[in-house]
């Protein structure tokens, strides 16, 4: 029962062709989603031109074709991560418009921008095989419309080119710091910087790191305050996270 | 070198009593932090009446007051995280200003209150057992300036509960969601808030828990973007999160 | 709004004095639980009889005793489960009705039983030290109104004292299963059996059985079809379950 | 020794023509299975009907083939689960009766369906990714004889989508819940309905999620009571389970 | 149904008091074990003297002392392992033949003990602290009628002192490695002997040693042929594998 | 300093030509081996037809072939596990009396036969996914002279097929089991025989089995008395160790 | 700001043309590396030939080759760990004097090699799939400036072969172990020699070793002392803590 | 057989009384330590003063003090680690001039000081709770003849503390670091310094630190180089390892 019927519902009510007690059965019984329940449905469906996103790893060329042309037909903007060149291909046959970002392996069909933000978000790797999981993050926040500073490869072991960069990363609203191995650098960076700190561990190492659970550990146990941490290799959520900060900080 | 001393320095150079080469070799080989390295200490001090803190679990009562003692010779603010009532009862003794809440576990000295921040932070439990965890947040919140919604035993087992407290999660600025076991409540709770989400897992259950890795590992999974994860029962650094991101949130 | 008001507000849309416009609004802006929307509150209140259940570990005697006595106030039946003898103790003061099970570590207050279900349920245990888990189980299945076969030691050290109790185990609709160390039983019982199986692994044992890790294992890899498992030492969770099954496969 | 082996033994003793003494001794040292031990026999040779199950992943096209054939030869109805299309292409050459499940990645063999339960088993699924598992589980329940009600793509992250379908998953007897990432969407439906609840935990997911322990842990640790978890990705477990549930509960 | 039950049976069927097919009937529905099914029966009530074994952590010593009298009524032998003194002193009021292995943590009820085998086992440690494992493995091989040569304290970080002893250990039918931390002699002596090594892990250790994990592993990843492992510090495991080989080795 | 030279030194000593503390300086310098020190080296090379051991996993077959045939120039008998079919090609080109084991994955080259050993042993699985891993240990087995009794097929989950075989498990001096899984059937063997049980845990499952972890832990855990575990899959090391207590219960 | 433009500013001081307080303001706020803080620099820069190392795993040889090249047009020396010979191809084609180390999977380009250091660094393996890793750490002492002494396959499984080559162990400033499977040798070495002794844990074995954790953990828990570890497989960091350690011995 | 009986046998042989073949046969069967072969017993004992060491934990007061009278029978120097006061209090009564270092927890009886080293070996932690770990290091360098420079709290959260130590830590020929939590120092200090770095984890965290796994994996996976890693809270390996570096380092 969408909004319409409940209005003419009551209207029924009002010109007497419907029983107050047919009515209240009614309105008790109705499917949940149609009690025009707004309020529950996700926030994302609010906020013009969040894109629809799409997890392309593990799927195959066609599968996410198929899906990002079905979303595309309903939404202006639409994202896939995890996204091969292959997947890229295919997808491209079907949407022309679609952008492949090397590094950060996403999709993005962007037809209606979303509105840009004031405020500055600071990503930072510890080396450069940390780039793939930041650029994940830095489309995502390009995406939704943030100001992205890339700073790569000041990892802590020559920290001095970390505090070559302090005054851009303080500069920033949110910092996300990418870091494999010993995840070393969020904690540094947490000490150093007055704004919130995501810390997004990758699966870069080897050995005893097992897949990224060194950097995650790292990141979780950090002895600096104001860090909050992401899923390994999960660019996207530390970039989508960032971006919800970034909208406030800006008093958007 | 304090500024002073550069200053005396140039004066020398200036007045010819300091040799450009004599002057040139003592900036070089300055210790670091005399360099007037402001900008490289921490931001903490930058702030006026962020407390310093200090993590009493596994210290003796008399080391936990001997340490508060000395911080709060130097500072007007001193809290003491995971304290004891037998901690506290010590402290009192040495500061009678320092008061104690029981559920946070948290000994606060607070002479010159960090002032107030416009934006509301909610504090949401899975369960009762998760208050603790929830309390220390909400304390350090509330310390560091913010007001705090707490919603309390909001499971996903009674998730009606949930959903007659939404308007008050959706009105806060960042949302804390504390919950162990299977740390569902976080995942529920980001698909249907537009703000930041802070998970904090706690060690609340038994068995295949262990000691809140289950709760941990949910979180880091979460379906839900926007979602940001902290050590388990580290209630202090939820709390230190939130707190940056609120005052950024209320344009201060 | 409750029902009743939901009644009012439609007879003052009947009798005009509220328009039809303000009663959508007033119906969209509901808070959630009082559109009538029983149907989205828990099962648990809609059966007569069933307890509300308070885990004591980690909880001191006092607030066990409070606890359960708030919940008393309300509830016909409470249910309290890990309780010590001491938490009973207490409790005893402020209810005298309450009934302690020793090795269930079950305190009981029924004032309204639940009504009897005709089938049985086996409780099997691999060793003697299994039992408390296994009698947490019992003793909530027969609280839940069921009937309990106890078949206890039957481990596959000894395997012919399983056999000599099969007809036993055969006859009931659901058989629960508590076994530690390597959880073999939970197998053999699988595949001996043509009723669901719940797997209760325990945390008996020693060495690398890691608190009940080696039987949860074990059970999960069972090479036996039909059967389910809970979390260690959980038998209240593995109870329950078996209750709900017994119920619906004796036709109630 | 078969049942007419015994049969004929007696006559012996009561025509005279063996002793007491001999037909004791043999009585004593038969082998195990022959004494008539129908009932120490799998259950599964006494329902008509239920395949025997072949678990094909790591096996080759050719082997397949092979026991699936020598299978079929003795038994109506026989299962591959784990299987993949090359498998299937071999399996047809043989048993051109044999049907594919795609999804399921199931090879069917049917000759003599099991005959209807009436009861309902719902299979709901957190994502898309999970539907391999679900389908698992659904394809067996429904070769197993049970009306199955696919309700995919409801997880936590949008749960008006699990709301609006409250109705189709109360009205089964069995839910089997197919979850991936943080599991939660068995703690939220385990939460909502008073049936039993089977968790079926995926591996998908990617980091912190080690192959699916996220959601399984999750799952054994849920807050709602009457829920068993079978392993990762074992749909057939879990259709089996529901299946003995749903038999029993339709009154069979 | 003993075997008098079956003889008389028989006879009923011999002189015609009993039908063929009332015979029959009763033959197959006959309770397991009395069908004469001593070949069902496990293997240690065939042996004279083997002691009923009781695990005695986690068990209060009133229960400790109940059990191994009851079981003392029934059986010349049984055992205690895991036992406190405390334990003991229970035990030694109701069974005054009783006694106490300190290191071995061990109570023995022995009144006729186990024939004596010819060939030795060889008890090696590597650490002082590994004696009370070791013990346990000792007492028990006693116990079970073998020779024990205790070669303790030769752990790899002083070697020559295990070559020192290289002659006794090969003199030996079996060789019990009783070794926590790094678990190497395991290892080394099963490269110098020519016999089956049992390797016995110990919780010996600190850190990264996890309760015996890192023995544990060594010794599963032996390099040396002819070992193999028991669970973290069962000694009692160890000494009956121990006991069941050099019975065989000793041509009994 | 070979024993000649050991000779010519004391040859030296008693014509004179090298003085008393010449002679015990250079004895007390020797290099290591060179003193006779017969007894320090392994006992592999003391036993007439021990065949030498490759593992071939990991190694590309042109050096399998290598390292085979540089052992086979100075060994009778040599041994290559883990090997592939493409290994074998390989082998048999420069080793043509080489044989292969398909299921054992073994490269055989045996031109002095170890002498045949009197006692049996009985090599067991679970199921047919374990052959390989039985294989393994029964070629082994057989190549170092024993005779072997393969029971395969037999595991829990249909336990009549275990019993049905009973007399010939227990007729065997050694008992290896293989199982993945759960592992059950080393605990459910371990209880019904009266004879060392080698449990050999294979990586035979999916899901939270971990590579054959699940089945590790049963069996460390296993409630059986008399069992011995390997490490997972290595059907060389089961093999080896039954072997070497077959050869002593034999007498040998 | 470089150390010409501090001179510079002091002279515009000394002569007048500069403020005393502008010049102090400058100082101030100066990007960091540019106040001269060759201190804060790493060391590697200081020691002239120390290559700059490429971490090749896991790039593809276009990639690998950009990476070197650009390095080698800055440094005399270039080295690349885990390098295929695929990336060597590519990287000969635009750097005609790297040199390609099989085993140790690295291609080096040294244009000024480091200079001799006087010390033997000793490389010691339990096996022969020990050697990519031995070799890694060996190439790396010896571009390194250091002179190796290989000893291989010299495992505890055969100990003797150990012993034999015990003095050109002692005769090495460091000894470096690389051992997989239970890691044992490093206890044995450290517990022979008086030098440093740095494990290196290999990632060589199969089921319960984890890739490497066995070896690991045995090394950390050495009963020895004086061991130091690294991570498994970790050869280049084992090569240049060595080095670092036999520079200083040998007094340089 | 003794030197002096080589000597013997040697005399024997130049003056005839011994043929040559009966000397060689005694030279090959004698036991093994009795051939001269100080150059297999362990270093330690060639090296004057080095203590005998005793690991405390776990042992009773009693014992403690039993063991190290018993070695100080023998030895000048004996060290106890993980010494309670309880225990030196009996140390005390029969070692009157034992000392207790309360922070180490070390207690030592030092009759024959190790001769003093040049060189310095820093100690440096991340916090205070680092300090026990720290200084059961510091002791031990000290007690084996190090200079040792304690710079404590200089932990990655307050960066600038580090960098104004820099100096007193580059001078030393040695850096133990000891932190708990994620062990970012460890890392950062490898960055900067030029000397081997010994990295200690300690146990110091909560929740997801796991008793000091998160700090050991990040040490183990430390993008600096020149870092070896020792056991979780293994202050005194640590102290031993860098002992025997500095001494090395000094030109001893």
């Amino acid at each position: 029962m969408k909004q319409e019927s409940i209005n003419a519902l009551l209207r029924g009510v009002a010109d007497g062709s419907v029983s107050v007690e047919e009515a209240e059965e009614k309105l008790k019984t109705l499917p949940f989603e149609d009690i025009g329940f707004a309020n529950i449905d996700t926030h994302r469906s609010l906020r013009t031109g969040y894109p629809e996103v799409v997890f392309c790893e593990g799927k195959k060329p066609e599968q996410v074709a198929e899906i990002m042309a079905r979303l595309a037909a309903k939404n202006d903007n639409v994202f896939g991560t995890r996204a091969s060149r292959a997947d890229y291909e295919l997808v491209g046959e079907v949407l022309p418009e679609a952008v492949y970002f090397d590094d950060a392996r996403i999709i993005a069909v962007i037809r209606d921008p979303v509105p840009k933000v004031r405020g500055t978000i600071a990503v930072v790797t510890a080396g450069t095989a940390d780039i793939p999981a930041a650029e994940e993050a830095a489309i995502t926040c390009e995406t939704l419309g943030n100001t992205v500073d890339r700073i790569y490869d000041v990892g802590v072991a020559g920290i001095h080119r970390l505090f070559a960069n302090l005054d851009r990363i303080r500069a920033a609203n949110v910092v996300i710091v990418a870091a494999g191995m010993e995840g070393a650098l969020a904690s540094v960076v947490g000490g150093l910087v007055d704004k919130p700190v995501i810390a997004l561990p990758t699966s870069v190492g080897y050995g005893a790191n097992f897949g990224g659970v060194s950097a995650l550990l790292a990141m979780l146990n950090s002895c600096a305050n104001g860090v909050g941490t992401v899923n390994i290799d999960n660019g996207f959520g530390a970039g989508y996270l960032a971006s919800t900060i970034n909208r406030m900080a800006s008093g958007e």
